[in-house]
């Protein structure tokens, strides 16, 4: 499969360095990114890349690029989708489409006319630790689910630049993990209720958001969760899942540096567990896109469909709405 | 310290059988029980209790009685508080002292009248892991508490008959969770909303009860939290707290029968985790005891007071609203 | 089952109490202790014991009474197994029965031709972590016994006065770990080899005695195994097994205090593996009572042999020759 | 650094991918290997080697080759080394050197008068857990060193053909582990005992071999330990440290798949540990490579030097004959 990538921003060129290193199976040709800048040429240049270009439209209009990865700024994805559909490409879009749920189903109608592929971003559903527990909880072996429970930390918060228009913890960082809940139940979310806090800064107070947030759910199946999140966390990156249902439960716990235990007169001490987003789910980016190229090539089912990145802007609007009025929304009520 | 016992039904006999042999600072005089049987009588004599009786009276006109523990049916609990306090005897008393608000008050005002002393029966307070997450957290050590978890999985649902009278899930089973909350983070519950599913049985449907819920929480310090609850849970009985902090997280997990794991061909495994409410927590029904007898001999602060009592009752009642009416529930807006 | 003491030391004591508090088969009549002291006679009287005589013939001619806990200093081991054999009574003696092996060949004659039953007292047996993993090897879960490995630390060495008199090393210690490696391969030793260090202290270079050593085992079924052991430990009592064989492996690890783990800026820490021998294998001391008893009552085998005991002190032998002489031993060429 | 790789089986292909794609600061120019066959120049033209010969000269000609990567048979590395030597040429030489001490100390006198440097593959002194031991150790963290303790369990034996000219378990596997032990102990081998079994397969009999071994040994720094090695585990690659010192114990474990514990009604379990030694020390193959080109370009200390190469083929030599003697080998006494 023959790829462009639309956007040399960090995770642009993380798809690049993995494609040309590391996914045998694809093949990277152009790279458009509109800033384009002397260091971002000479970075194309040395891992390899054969075109780099300020136009997108070279990417959109040669033939031999199969597919496209829409890894420019969130504001550009929804046209960027419909544009690469027109031109009869393939497209991996990152996460989200859009904020906005009208602009997203005019994105999918362009899709759903041109027949073309499209998935989304949602890389953690790769995660080696989230997906054995997908895996477990798919074959039964916890039977019946009662209950989902996950935990989201991030080491550090957001600039407040990007706090301003981020749309809010909900949009930006717990869209993640209602689309894990989603993955992991294979169960629709049908109400949630946000309890937030604002604790580690006044900048959250400023932009109208918050750092540290509950949010109980019930799900189609009958099963509730909740859903911990925090943007700070001094001892790392603390993401982790726990489905108990009536056959038993299962958990995952967080990778660390090493394997390492100390005894001595005052107690007992290991590492870290692992610092960072990059670090933690770097194999994922390779792993999605593996995923995409099977799907664009062996016509596999599509990893991360663009109802998946629909259903996660629309919950985590739910929840925004909840943490403002302070009651319960029930996901079918919301109108568009 | 000279005690009586009202009550010979479960937990009379745990703290029975914990004075005569493992508590050698408080003597067991005499046990009062309405219905009484000669198995008791047998199982009295066997443990070397000096005297039983079926009248209350003979304890409460004892002289060399310093203290009296309420184990009685709880629709009895304000009428003996009350009797005990008028003789002038302290008084531990097994949780709930009511479910009716009114009546605490009213039974919690003979005891001021009289000033002695009155304990109530959270044990859990004592338990080794638990009591080692509250001790980090008071150090400081987690630094400002930004959220806290509780886990709280009984093995086995109740039978029916307990269901029918026990006052709900938030009451009969939560309340400890509730009073946990509060103790580990030394800071009042001010509102709560409850989700809730019946998915292990219809009996709970009958009794307009619930097996699964969550309860998320705000508390007056800012902070917020969530209890997760289960009526049923086939690998054991799963109690675990989490507490969360501008400075890091401490966890505690459960106690297990052994240390042995095994490796295999088909992978690694280790024993179940301990089973049931009565080896979890016997040494707790212990430590209880010995608190309170320092209370009573050497003027040490009560460890678990009427007013810790009144209030896990009060947000049972709360949650219980809260779940009823599908909406969060302020504690400050309930009126007594 | 009615029983006397020889012997208010430590261990005596620790009996006793067993016996009167939380082993209610077991009657305790009379204890014998040749330096009785007031203390002792206040401690037994507080504690309920009937009799407490300086003679023990006291015990040997009291026809109520059925065994005899023999807990007198080692030295009188074998003659007072000798005595109680005659009287008629079964024995339960402590470890060791004596450092002579042709002094344990005497007693144990005495005891067959008498027909009364004898227990030595490795305790260890009987310990959670342990038998757990002995019952997991001797169910065939590991399959073929490959290699054991047993680990031996002490918290911290014992008083010269003690060392100097002890027998060495392997004789007061590491003779625990011979018999554990034979009870969980369930096969017998035929040859050792024994590295040593002294690197702790200058009393065990004049005491002609080791605090670091290492015992490589050869078995009668094949396998091989290490025993690492150690008079000095920091970080508490360090005790774990490993048993690996042809299907897998079984470990056990220390007990410790509690569950619970802090996670923070500069890493994870847990608390103290389990301090000192008594805190440890307290429950034994009452299991291996309770089998005891069981033994004299309904005929169950013995859980721990004289031959068991015997066999723990030659092998005893041959480290402490190996450690000498810088060579491997052979069980077989040691002749009595 | 611009490289050559004398050798493309499977080692040389490993380090050939890892300098391609993931070390940009080797260059790799050209790759030398005697039976060269179509498919070998197939793979090499994918990855994209520029050159691929089968005359070891032309990268020994070849001015822009800095440094060459010794990855042929073992018998012939001795000559390699010396030929690279004698071309000016630094040399990263895979384990073993020769079995013959003499070839080693010729080839060693070549490297020394060429004035390059030399440095062996063990790559295990990278992994991120024995690592992480040796430098706590090194920290001191630990204390005085007193105890080191080694696991080595491969998963499966080697093939026959292999067995019958590996040298024997001591000098094809288990040299890894004396490495291992000077390097975390930083002290000297002087003195070892081996206990030996054939319990897998009469293979082993047959190549005058062993599957099983525990190697006793004294340290120069006073310190002992003991290797346990098994050529097959069913449960996987299983390669553990300890070093237990006087301030403290610090234990590695196995990497697992995935920290996905389960829960059920019959226990609770967990994955595998890691299979095989190329998942687990793939890391490793890069790291020493990036630190042999520190120290040719850098000036960097060797990290593994020519003396620790020949100290691990003294100390399996001294190994292997304890075993066939069944008496302790003192390192000194052994003359070359």
């Amino acid at each position: 499969m023959v790829v462009g990538i639309l956007g040399a921003g960090r995770i642009g060129v993380v798809h690049a360095e993995n494609i040309m290193f590391s996914i045998p199976e694809i093949t990277l040709k152009t790279i458009a990114e509109v800033r384009l800048t002397d260091e971002i040429k000479a970075w194309a240049d040395k891992i390899g890349v054969p075109n780099i270009t300020n136009d997108p439209e070279v990417i959109m209009n040669d033939p031999e690029i199969d597919a496209v990865l829409v890894c420019s700024s969130t504001d550009t994805h929804a046209d960027f989708i419909i544009r690469t559909a027109e031109a009869g490409k393939h497209i991996f879009c990152e996460k989200p489409i859009d904020h906005d749920i009208n602009k997203i189903k005019t994105a999918l109608a362009a899709v759903e006319k041109a027949g073309v592929k499209l998935q989304i971003g949602f890389g953690r559903r790769f995660d080696h630790n989230h997906k054995k527990v997908a895996d477990v909880v798919k074959a039964g072996t916890v039977g019946k689910i009662q209950m989902v429970k996950l935990t989201s930390r991030d080491t550090s918060g957001p600039p407040l630049e990007y706090l301003k228009r981020s749309g809010g913890i909900f949009f930006d960082m717990i869209t993640h993990d209602f689309d894990m809940a989603r993955f992991i139940t294979g169960s629709e979310i049908v109400e949630v209720f946000a309890t937030t806090a604002v604790l580690t800064g006044d900048q959250y107070h400023e932009c109208d958001d918050y750092d540290t947030v509950l949010v109980s759910m019930k799900f189609e199946n009958g099963a509730i969760g909740v859903i911990d999140g925090s943007r700070e966390c001094v001892y790392g990156y603390d993401h982790r899942l726990e489905v108990f249902g009536s056959k038993g439960s299962v958990r995952d716990d967080n990778d660390i540096d090493n394997t390492v235990h100390f005894h001595g007169e005052n107690g007992s001490s290991y590492d870290h567990i692992i610092k960072g987003m990059w670090e933690r789910y770097m194999p994922c980016f390779r792993e999605e896109l593996k995923a995409f190229c099977a799907s664009v090539e062996q016509n596999a089912p599509i990893a991360v469909t663009a109802d998946d990145g629909m259903k996660a802007e629309i919950i985590a609007l739910a929840a925004t709405i909840s943490a403002k009025e302070g009651r319960p929304v029930k996901i079918a009520d919301l109108k568009f």
